[in-house]
């Protein structure tokens, strides 16, 4: 992974090299942290070691309990998916891999009906084993499963953590188990049992992945300037201490689309906190320049743009044609005209001032992505550093979590009787 | 659609009661333009007729050369894919519904691989008949066509204006073709030729969807305390001018998702000018509460959510479990779990002090979403004219097409050597 901040330089918000430059000692410091942490493996900082702590064995040995499935669903939700799916929509792979993260029943009807159960691996991910959505969704499918006549024990993975309800279900029906990681916040599991095991599933490279993540790993170091993760993460915090409080996240590259949904979760839930933070937007290169490039380089000026590309992929000639206007295309190729719609956009970007990043990596596989994880973890524990906020914790989402409860009478909670004090100003069609 | 304003009084930021009816004024007016601008087809307004002179019949004739395709392939992009890919994705329909919108060599040959050509309509939509990313993909379909053995002619329909190289490549092999609406941005088209066509041969009730585009504009009135669709555009406006820069858009149902996509298009591409404007951000619920909400709660002070969600959804019983902690969740259903989210979402957010809006529509049907659609771009235009925006173009978005046209060789651009002039400071894996 290599990060271009020439484009951040000078623009509004901006900063400067001088900014930067003063700005490195406390990277410096912040690494120290960083280090220390990883070293006592503290709660958090735990996830920076899991290229060396995870054990692709053991979760080579649990997947190896299913031969070939036709497809893997993993049920769900935030962390507990988003690494996964993101490393499938990346890598594509034998095995079709399909996500629960809701609970619209819509939704899950359809999947349902489409999915071939007898040939699907479950794959249910919840540490506590009490996540209200996940569980739903767990025993909606394993009724399916039973209406279906497919012995649900037989095609269920779980991952969780040492007790709970799915640890003793585990236990009971002799079930395939992973544990979650110790001491790493689900948005920062990608890397261990949890984003992981679908990817063996779909016959990937695991091994790569965590190779990747050593990568990034070995290029932290105590200087921005020297290391790229650490120069996205500061410049990040720098621009939003100028006022960048949105970073759109545009990958130029269909397969990263989800990657920008996972790096939305890891930078909200981590950075969103004391009325700090940076909303990140997941957007879409170069899709996206016909919906929201007209807003970044004319709207208001709280924003920086990421963009995001591999430098190999495939090329994909565009045939020779007599349209009108548009023989410049003949002879070009797709990934042509996608890499010059990514260099148009920095430009454009540069021209009005907004600031941008570049993000590159070789190519899309295991091992760059691995790289591209970790590194984006590392610049997310920076900036929460920087910034003084606690990066691993997500206390105001546990609000909302007893008042569902509540309403659905899962316990008493004086947040279920606020909901029912809505204020109301309806404004319906006569 | 009904909208519910209640959550954002006397959040932060927020509005009172005082400020809408003092601003109410200005509604009126502003509505009284928008009629004007109506009544006179000026370009943009005229899109707020389109339930009114879209003709169904045409769009029927022109669709009826397929015999019930398997599947639909959009080639397009922004304002000319995002329309009939939100229906599509919200009902479903007999043939399957695919987009191009992008210009990445793997996602198009991953495609192209997956479809059954002789079986797949092509609706290849451009007004000006140059778009490049559009064109491109044309050319390559085109040619995949012609090497699977399938006459690309008798499987094209094209949308596009009256002149330009599709309408003369309709004229010359004869192809079902229909006229984009005269004087409409492509991103206020969803109701017409542009948004429609694939509905109609996906089997949908598209003289519904008009149906519910004219609810919508029966349902403009002169105050804001008397249309939702004002209700909508004006709270947001305000809140915008003191300081909630950032709207997300957060739909409790999976089949609305792309809805969140076309709105961020609506949003970002017609408000997002002279510094002014709102950042447009796609959230998913429940599935986003565990990913952005704890940024929404406890971040900066810059954002409202609009909560939008049907009132009618299946319900998909949730079986009894003796799962600890979990009895609860027995004897309720999926849709129960996902409306207790929906109402607790919203009450932690305002027990917070953060902005909320709620849109509601009967159910997820072709009538509801096309007065939904009409809703949104009513609020749109009224948005506009309250922040005095020009609404309907998108002039920066030049620039970058332009850079893109010359570094592929398609002509002298100024732009294109500004891309040559980028500013370094990379940062590299050492």
């Amino acid at each position: 992974m290599d990060v271009d901040i020439g484009n951040a330089l000078g623009t509004t918000p901006g900063v400067t090299e001088a900014t930067l430059e003063r700005l490195d000692e406390r990277v410096g410091d912040a690494h120290e942290r960083i280090e220390r942490g990883m070293a006592d493996d503290e709660f958090g900082y735990a996830a920076l070691n899991l290229p060396e702590t995870t054990d692709p064995a053991a979760i080579r040995a649990a997947t190896g309990a299913f031969d070939d499935p036709a497809a893997v669903l993993t049920v769900g939700i935030g962390g507990s998916a988003l690494g996964a799916a993101t490393l499938s929509n990346a890598l594509g792979g034998d095995a079709d891999a399909y996500v629960l993260d809701n609970v619209d029943p819509d939704a899950v009807d359809a999947l349902l009906a489409e999915l071939p159960l007898a040939d699907t691996v479950v794959n249910v991910v919840s540490n506590s084993g009490t996540t209200a959505e996940t569980l739903a969704n767990f025993l909606v499918v394993r009724e399916a499963m039973a209406d279906a006549g497919v012995d649900w024990t037989e095609r269920t993975l779980v991952t969780t953590g040492d007790e709970g309800n799915l640890r003793r279900l585990a236990d009971r029906h002799d079930l395939p188990a992973l544990d979650v990681p110790e001491g790493v916040s689900g948005r920062f599991s990608v890397l261990s049992t949890v984003g992981l095991a679908v990817a063996a599933l779909q016959g990937h490279d695991i091994e790569a992945v965590l190779a990747g993540g050593r990568d990034g790993r070995d290029a932290l170091a105590g200087s921005l300037f020297e290391s790229p993760a650490y120069a996205y993460g500061a410049t990040t915090y720098a621009l939003a201490e100028r006022g960048a409080l949105t970073n759109a996240v545009m990958p130029y590259a269909e397969s990263l689309e989800t990657f920008a949904e996972w790096f939305a979760q890891l930078w909200a839930e981590s950075l969103g906190k004391d009325g700090l933070g940076q909303t990140p937007v997941r957007a879409l290169g170069a899709t996206d320049q016909h919906s929201q490039l007209q807003l970044y380089r004319a709207g208001p000026r709280d924003k920086l743009v990421t963009v995001v590309r591999p430098r190999e992929r495939a090329s994909t000639p565009i045939p020779e044609t007599d349209l009108e206007g548009l023989a410049y295309l003949g002879g070009s190729s797709l990934g042509d005209l996608l890499d010059a719609e990514f260099e148009a956009t920095e430009a454009s970007l540069a021209a009005a001032g907004v600031p941008n990043v570049r993000v590159e990596i070789d190519r899309v596989d295991e091992r760059a992505l691995g790289e591209l994880l970790y590194g984006m973890e590392a610049a997310c524990v920076l900036y929460g550093e920087l910034a003084s906020v606690p990066t691993f914790t997500q206390p105001a989402v546990e609000w909302g979590k007893k008042a569902a409860r509540g309403l659905l009478g899962g316990g008493d909670f004086e947040e279920a009787a606020a909901v029912a004090d809505k204020r109301e100003l309806r404004i319906e069609r006569s």
